[in-house]
């Protein structure tokens, strides 16, 4: 894995070689991001099973089920996790084996069809949404939601991309993305490689762009959308919301469906992971307020259906009512 | 002053002995918050005029003369710059000196007068603003408008200190305030010095706490407010408006008369500043974007009247109809 926490400072490679390394590094965010979680947690399962020289099916069988545990422990509020992991126990419980290496190979097939997956519904999501954008727009953009936060393409910046890469004129407002600063770290950085304008803003800032009329809307990813439409998505999106609501800017989500959670009524039924105070203290080697200073942390906002224009998933753009026309998606 | 730049951190106290040197710890935030930068601009003239040792008073008046216009530009936003300037210009306008001792005694004693009423008229906003905060009570609170951003005592954090010394049990959540972190590094500071209970935050999370039902209202300070109402405030201060207004959630902007300008028809008509793009991505030592990412640094923002629950002043607590009530205050 490529190591978010130190880009775009250093560009480094990691390999992990059980459940248990994949799991922290998911906890840890060396790998962030709802899509590249799954995909991850999936790979997690097959490295474990590979530590394995045993040539006995139970004893696998034992080791795979431990491993789902402890990755499924690994972070509360992405679905993708989740829905990763169900899609490839359900593989394995449809499948009859009868040596261990068959399983290992199923595993790690199944881990290498999500990931090849990601990246072709992250390309679908991009040329679904062009409908949606101008000729000639500025977006506000919160978190990473690019190559980095998926396989590969992006949800939320790969709508961007894909307009860039169709000819439309495209600005981006970064938003720094407190506490962990993805937008400033690694959004940034991937639309530097891209070639896509942009100009980094704290997230404050975004309410006085919109005021100014240089706003033509805002896209963001998500972690879960429940079936009423309310997502959970990095703090500050609600926020930024708000604000576009305010303005009557549209206000778009995109991801895959696998981020689409029927199971989850509505916003009130997600956890919220709340962070460790550090994250928001000490910025590197900065610490930014005094000792002691209790801290709230919550990783994720909700926001409500009310306040998003349309969802963008590799099968069609969703719009409101988000009840009915989300569940017609699993149809 | 105490430099601000480095609280909390370090505690230290700089000497300035004319008026550039005042003008440029305004520009570069030694001292910030509108009402301080008011008192540190009439002090920057009584210093200018100390150091000359000429009895020529004419001399001495253009040495005023060129003080007075190097303080205005110093920074373009908080009126109060503005409004001590010229109560300072217009006494030495309406009185008749006959030496130069005369003029520079004059100054110094105007200077020592606005600092004096400053903590008089910071006391006066708490005690007003009493019947609006609850008994017990959460409040968001933007930036630092506490005694580091006044005289002495603060505006919105001076309302907090006031429902806290008379026994309301008061909580505050702090937006860190990006991009200078002065809700970080000095109102975290002064709460704790205070003794009240505080949480740190990050701006992007105020909505997510008011969706949890956990804030009762917010207040801010001010940099400008228009004749209609419409507040200049440190950036983000908007976005925490609209959050507080969706969810119904009262929002106070406390302030002096000095920081009204009824010349000054509506936030339309206010400068705001850009400041450098350091602020944004360096953190201290700590780089948090790629070299070379532009970036936009609007120092405040404007928050339009709609969106404010009532304006608090020593004069008394403004309501809506902001353009009538605020002209009646002066009257």
């Amino acid at each position: 894995m490529l190591d978010q926490r130190i880009l775009p400072g250093e560009v480094l490679y990691l390999d992990f070689n059980s459940a248990e390394e994949v799991a922290a590094a998911i906890r840890d965010m060396v790998i962030r991001g709802a899509p590249a979680i799954g995909a991850a947690a999936a790979y997690g399962l097959a490295v474990e099973l590979r530590q394995s020289d045993s040539d006995d099916l139970e004893l696998l069988s034992e080791k795979y089920g431990k491993a789902d545990e402890v990755l499924r422990a690994s972070r509360p509020t992405a679905v993708n996790l989740f829905w990763a992991l169900d899609r490839v126990s359900n593989r394995v419980n449809d499948t009859t084996f009868t040596t261990a290496q068959e399983l290992k190979d199923f595993v790690l097939a199944e881990a290498h069809l999500i990931a090849k997956e990601d990246v072709e519904i992250c390309r679908q999501i991009g040329l679904n949404a062009l409908e949606l954008i101008p000729k000639q727009a500025t977006a506000v953009h919160h978190c990473n939601t690019g190559g980095l936060a998926t396989v590969g393409y992006g949800t939320a910046l790969g709508v961007i991309r894909t307009a860039h890469e169709n000819g439309h004129d495209i600005s981006v407002l970064v938003d720094e993305t407190r506490p962990r600063l993805q937008g400033a770290r690694l959004t940034a950085w991937e639309l530097k490689q891209l070639g896509i304008k942009h100009k980094l803003i704290v997230d404050g800032a975004s309410g006085f762009y919109m005021k100014q009329g240089q706003v033509d809307f805002c896209v963001v990813g998500c972690d879960r959308v429940a079936a009423n439409g309310d997502t959970a998505n990095k703090i500050g999106t609600y926020n930024l919301a708000l604000a576009a609501y305010a303005h009557g800017i549209p206000f778009y989500v995109a991801g895959p469906t696998s981020t689409i959670d029927l199971s989850t009524a509505s916003g009130d039924d997600i956890e919220i992971e709340e962070r460790t105070d550090t994250e928001v203290l000490l910025v590197g080697e900065e610490r930014i307020a005094p000792e002691g200073t209790e801290v709230g942390n919550p990783a994720f906002d909700v926001t409500a259906a009310k306040y998003i224009s349309a969802i963008i998933t590799e099968k069609g753009i969703v719009y409101p009512p988000f009840v009915e026309n989300l569940k017609a998606l699993f149809d």
